[in-house]
């Protein structure tokens, strides 16, 4: 159990009901977490929010919102979505390089002679002794 | 121009001021696009945010906090961090892919005898004429 007011209501300067809809969510020992959504959503939207949603997804919900609002206020133009493209552009540069190994892999198993330099030095020593048969 | 009350101001059924803040941002034509924002963060909430950056970066800001909004009414627990999640994933998979691909390369480079069956059976094939020489 939380003792004391909840950050929410600290910030609010309000009394803490039993049933306050931030207690669980915003514990007094970490107020910027509420100031944080605060900022960004406001009080009644944070509350609004949490109440539309199950209990037991409401931890998640406080946890999402709080990563969204600090995005925001870092970040005051992109938020969130700056982090989104960033992600998106990584994804693409993995996805186009891994198509493009995979590429080089099929060109390696069907084409073995277009194997890279150490694969056909190997093979011309393999072949030395044979060709100086041939030649003598 | 825009004529007429703005998406914002026509949903908050005020006059629209000629330096309205949502004007540029939510146009008429696009009432659901002001409704999204103003139900996550309040229209106060988005004209203080708006307010705090700078003019050309408003709209980019405003396209932002739409998209956010819409992620949020449609997953009202994770909102956009469930597309930040989902992209991770999708990252760390592909990555994780690469680095398999880059290894098998690096494997068919150096051990060019752990070849796939065709490379060896054209190997064989090469090394046939010589290998009769050689019993003969």
């Amino acid at each position: 159990m939380i003792s004391g007011r909840c950050a929410a209501c600290k910030y609010l300067r309000r009394r803490c009901p039993s049933d306050c809809i931030f207690s669980l969510y915003f514990p007094p020992n970490d107020p910027q977490r509420f100031a944080c959504v605060h900022r960004i959503y406001g009080a009644s939207n944070v509350a609004k929010m949490l109440q539309q949603i199950p209990p037991p997804l409401r931890a998640e919900a406080a946890e999402t919102l709080y990563f969204e609002a600090r995005c925001r206020i870092e970040d005051p133009v992109y938020g969130c979505v700056g982090v989104i493209s960033q992600l998106y552009e990584q994804l693409q540069s993995a996805e186009s390089e891994l198509a493009k190994t995979q590429a080089e892999i099929a060109v390696l198993n069907c084409n073995p002679q277009e194997a890279p330099i150490e694969a056909n030095s190997n093979f011309n020593t393999l072949l030395a002794p044979f060709h100086s048969n041939f030649l003598v």
